[in-house]
């Protein structure tokens, strides 16, 4: 395959990308532009304009771009809407993120007439899957780049060397290698690897970054009221707010009181378990002030079809299918249901729990007048059910006799 | 239809089932028997016996029995496999006891040549589907009365009244109206109606009766440790332990950190929603660890596959339909998945929460050899990535040329 | 409950709704509306309006409408494009017909000041649900008469005194009991019970109406070319048609066929097994021509999730359940799929059968230059295949690693 | 990596695999060892031994079996208790044969000390996928060898050449290329590629190798009556048989009728769509009968359940996952509800259909006193249906009151 011409790279700024960086100006000669996205990972972006500079990038060629707002409003907006946990525990703050830097790559490649792009996940991970997939659902011409697959830079001195080679400036604290690996965006901080690798011992304090210790956390609960319309956070405490500034907002409260830690083994696509540490404080508030606000404004038709649809759709977030028909179709199921997920829910947070303790509606489909243990009004026969249960009983009998009948013979 | 001539009643010596006893006594004139299970509701039974035989029920007809083994190993474990959770967060704690409860009714009847059995559940919940589904899938012969569904006593006054005329004797608490109505056993406490029936009022503290609230937690988190086989508990902290020994030292264990609260509006199979208090101390903790040591001892095509059936799993049990086909089908799935969970948990326990924080296992599918970011020792080739994200990318390449294609026309 | 005031009758101009509705008028006293619907069920709709007008309705209350349009655009085909078959053989032909019923007949009340609306399907069937379902999702406050469950003409010989009673004029040919009851739409056929009870005997040929046998169809196969647009058919053999034109075209090929005879024993959802005889001949035909069509449009990970859910969302519809909210979501999704489904299918018809022979459209996602077996050029790299297999059987390996170790121990 | 030392390979005897015995040789110099399986392809195997004996293999190396048996009772028939359909239409007659082919290259392996097995399947279908997780998942430590995705032989030409240049025989008909590619055994005979790969001709009438063209088949309709014991076939028109010997009467009954033909557009696991053409005539009466049996022995609970998950256990072993945890706890699911799918079906075959006529058993579910049109003799209360229906209502008039009331603001 012949060498691409003109790469748009994923860059953080940081030692590894920027390594990537002067890989591809030198195995590839071809010329290299940045993409660096502000996703809430809380980290200044002017100090990575700086280096793509001094690392010989022109500076029309350096792209940075605030996404938070498209962050929360297309990605993690929709997915909230389903409830999405998969394996049951992980609120996939990583997954929805690459989904939408992908796009980014490969819509300033249109842009600028580039033929590849390169990203800078390692061939172990589910993030050059995610990467991938979105690239060429996106743009089925487009070359992908993952250097982390086909360099033979597979060690920490090798790295280091080269960068030591090619004037890459290395920050103290990076010559060594890091105690684990991190990963943070405005929905969550993730940490793995190294120091974490045995789930059989305990993660270390030092590993959280995002939420203090419960046990540190304050000794009051706090109050928080989320407003929701047609499924998606509109106002806290009765404040509107943008998508962006509801999520961080539930961040700042979350992380106070130690909310959203997960210390999860999880199954990558790729196909071996790893072990991860999660802090997702806002996204925790989040889907428990959802579920209370469908609780009152759902009914079990549609709540039970998504809950059974759900696993399904995490999954593909998890294995990198955003840009999928069967997302797409799942979004569109989801999305319906949620006409009349409309009111608010108050949750109580303290020492790492947020619990739904109250929650109201104008859309309420919650009935006091049928579910009263007072003396009826008229809202429901109670011997309806008599023949309820008879009707559904039925086929047990029928089998029930069908069995005694088999068995006498 | 002609009156039954004995009836199998499940009774809980309490005011209720006692104007039921009289009721069924007087309104059908037909003899009738008792039976009182254990299920660890943390009440006496024998006050029950005393007040039957009072009432004039001979001793013989009088069944009190300790089902709390039977409970926990029959019902609860082989529910707890599954990670079932009806609507994403409740733990089925009533809707597990039910069909044991009527599964003994309807062996009483067997043994005693009664032609009925009779509950103390109302018309507009879910207990009497639970028990009735229940008692016919078991005997499609046996009649069911429900005499909430029948009789006029539809006050506190006539009820009342019905007692004083029938020398019931009434607790003195009792002759009020409770402020909240109470089910409880080895899983859970429920609590729900009256003082609760507003999902916008939060509920009062005085309405948990098992959990310390985690303000009033101990201050220093508590680590247990869990070891499963295939799937079910058996020891804690390494001491082996019978099912119900281990669910009432986890219950313990709960209480005393507040764990296992929940405060959720959910869909009644009669199709109406209803707002439920529960504390479920122990089976929290069980859930929690269950899921840790499926993490690492499951994989994700069996845990996909779980997780994917769970949600119908668990509306059924919540329906009632534990004694059917589907439940047992789905049952024969999950038991087949738990061949090799087998390994220890270990939870922290803090101020209302219960986080798995280690899991270890003989058993376990995690390889620290394939996830490692050391440098490989050939167990995985990171170009390996490439073909699977290649082909798995194929259909999206094609679906996005299609469309391509189609725009332009 | 107070007698309704007026009611809108389902009256299809036959004895049974003839006797229904001088029931109505001489048990309630109430007003009596008459609703009668061309579903291309084949017959006039005239002689429905003199015999109404003859039992003394007013003509202003007799409603009679052409609705097969809609009947085959706003629920036939939106139901096709799901492929749906209840209990993996069923084409719904009867189910999705009541909705539309009860929906006008809802309207016409609400239009009239009508308080109630009747219908004259039995306490045994499906149709009840049907109807009713359907009424209180549109209605919550309308009243549902179902005279068959009320009244006490429980048997041939009492609805003919009553008949006769009442100057209802019978057909000579009524007197007698049907051998078998019919229900006919533009969709399909249906007959079922008497002489079809017993699932243990052929159904005589007798039975069948609306389809040659195929014996007695031509020795020559006939091919039909059906195009499609978004998932639904819009043209036969290049001729642009109207919905109800295209169905009722394919119902005359079918027919002259013999395509789209079914012998079932089917699960109602009252509880009971029942056996009907089904003969859809255009239905048949549509649905292998819409599976032929979305073969090379939909890709797999589109085509497999509509196939999982396509079980549930039969059953919605066979259980009366048109109007709920999960049936909007199953919808919302399967249309979703179909933006891409348009093309043309060829159909071959024989003897009873209709199959797919060929398939082309703008929008194929078929792709000869990646399946074929010529040397490459290009298009698909056959050593991707290894890692894609490698990665996929990770997981299996570990597994098989795990019992090995276990297993030793 | 280091060159296998000794390698199983699947050997037909044809003169593929008859080169790949011979690159093995040459390409890693070790020794081969050939497994030749009767499977019902309608091959003479001996054939095979003398080939191989030719080209130099050691008779003790050559294993040749009769796994006719083993196919039908182990793979075919639990397949066909869950009534397995691929994208709605394809037996999986391919699909189900590989695991058992690549379990017994393992097997041998494990009992000679191969080291290595290897199979003539190419790089762009689904039978390397199924071939090699079957050989992983058995024996995680065993190499596969694709020959087709390593050499260079990669047109019809250099194949040719090497046959020649290493003394393999060329039959006369196998110099040019042959017009489509053909798997056969006995479930099912299937064609693909070249003169089939545009789906929008029609297959040619040439490709049919084991069905008569329908309009050929006899004018005369012939009945089968298959009696089945806990979901599996034991005996054809009352007399019993082996499951292999069974499955070979059907197929004689189903090609004699032209029954069983399939023209299929798939998608294929590796991400790409073909087209095949099947012909499975016994498989096809089977799976007729199969459901025609379950109509009346398996409820509503049980059959639903098995359609929901039958897709994904169609596409599991499609993809080759025959040997994963999942697909054992479908089957396991899938057994379950088997325990009384007992009794007898008629089938009637005819140009190309195969139609349940009639259907009877011992362990049947079906109550003519249920559904009977009869006047009631107390099995079912038609007013019970009242209850059922309000209840089911209750939801879906709670949810229009809501939108009432929320449209009204």
């Amino acid at each position: 395959m012949s060498a691409p011409k003109k790469v748009v790279l994923a860059y953080s700024g940081g030692l590894d990308t920027s390594i990537i960086l002067k890989w591809l100006q030198t195995e590839y000669g071809c010329e290299v532009m940045t993409f660096t996205a502000d996703l809430g990972q809380g980290e200044e972006l002017e100090p990575a304009r700086a280096k793509a500079v001094l690392l010989g990038i022109d500076p029309k060629n350096i792209y940075i771009e605030d996404v938070r707002e498209e962050f929360v409003r297309d990605f993690v907006f929709p997915m909230f809407r389903a409830n999405a946990l998969y394996e049951g525990l992980y609120l996939l703050g990583t997954s929805i993120a690459r989904p939408l830097i992908a796009k980014r790559l490969v819509e300033i490649a249109a842009l600028t007439g580039a033929d590849a792009v390169a990203h800078g996940a390692t061939g172990k991970g589910n993030d050059q899957v995610r990467f991938e997939l979105t690239a060429y659902a996106l743009n089925p011409h487009i070359r992908v780049i993952a250097p982390w697959r086909e360099w033979d830079l597979t060690s920490r001195t090798k790295l280091i060397e080269f960068a030591e080679n090619n004037q890459i400036p290395i920050a103290k604290d990076k010559r060594g290698e890091a105690p684990f690996s991190v990963d943070a965006n405005l929905l969550h901080t993730s940490s793995e690897g190294k120091a974490l690798e045995n789930p059989a011992n305990e993660a270390p304090s030092y590993v959280y970054q995002r939420t203090v210790d419960p046990e540190d956390a304050p000794n009051t609960p706090e109050m928080v009221e989320i407003t929701f319309e047609k499924g998606d956070a509109v106002a806290i405490n009765g404040v509107a707010m943008s998508p962006a500034t509801i999520l961080t907002r539930l961040n700042e409260l979350g992380g106070k009181h130690g909310v959203g830690r997960l210390d999860l083994v999880e199954n990558r696509f790729v196909g071996m378990k790893s072990r991860g540490i999660y802090e997702t404080p806002g996204g925790t508030i989040l889907l428990e002030a959802h579920r209370g606000i469908e609780q009152i404004t759902l009914d079990s038709g549609a709540g039970h079809l998504k809950d059974s649809i759900m696993p399904r759709y995490a999954e593909l977030i998890y294995n990198g299918f955003w840009y999928s028909p069967e997302r797409e179709m799942l979004q569109a199921l989801i999305d319906k249901s949620q006409e009349h997920v409309t009111g608010t829910v108050r949750v109580k947070l303290y020492k790492g729990s947020a619990r739904t303790v109250a929650r109201w509606s104008e859309h309420s489909l919650y009935s006091e007048k049928h579910v009263t243990f007072e003396e009826d009004a008229g809202a429901y026969d109670q011997k309806d059910a008599a023949g309820f249960i008879k009707l559904n009983a039925l086929r047990l009998k029928l089998i029930a006799t069908r069995n005694e009948r088999v068995k006498k013979r």
